[in-house]
């Protein structure tokens, strides 16, 4: 089947899913390229629209997500990335996942978990990748 | 929070996902207004990139999605949405989920769950919503 790289100017969006528990940790974007180095180093690479570049997860970090299972929505337009999270978390702010705050009906945000890394000691001066 | 609709020319990514079994469904797309009506009304509501038009999950089938919690990624640029699916699935294809085919390193799919329900059934001569 032919992915639908077209319908976001070459880029599909990519669920990356905790395989063990089922928690969603991020969307990420794959190029062509980023879903041809996922599959064959069985990590996750997307591409990086702020640094318009081939980014492999945890590259600085070192906290990679191993690839278990790769799935494909109807349309060909979605992937659902189901990962062995290796470290204590996704997010550059320091959490599991990345979607750490609830939004409510008027629009504004809490923060409904605990923290599970310090950013700064895991990112340096780098900033986060 | 101001959210990143203008990453993606007005729209957002929506991850929608189960509540109960933690799933991941589906994806789909919601602007401004899409966002408003789900906040509202409690159904998710997306924005269908194909018709551009407003398009409330379920609005023929009956399989509407109603809205648990609504969370909001790092970057304020993706949603999760934890749903409750009424009705036998999501998929106009007749799955639960619009994630039922498994990609491998080769790029071939595989059906990886069983049809929920018989899309001409639900959808009959209107096509799929």
């Amino acid at each position: 089947m032919e992915l639908a790289f077209e319908k976001l100017g070459g880029l599909i969006p990519g669920i990356v899913q905790d395989h063990r528990t089922g928690e969603v940790l991020m969307l990420g974007y794959l190029n062509s390229e980023a879903l041809g180095r996922t599959q064959e180093t069985g990590e996750v690479h997307f591409y990086s629209r702020s640094r318009r570049r081939l980014w492999k997860k945890g590259e600085s970090s070192g906290h990679v997500l191993r690839v278990r299972e790769v799935r494909l929505d109807c349309d060909a337009d979605a992937l659902l990335l189901l990962v062995e999270p290796v470290g204590p978390g996704v997010c550059h702010e320091g959490y599991r996942s990345c979607f750490f705050q609830q939004l409510d009906t008027e629009g504004a945000t809490r923060v409904i978990a605990e923290r599970s890394f310090v950013p700064g000691e895991v990112y340096g001066d780098k900033g986060p990748q």
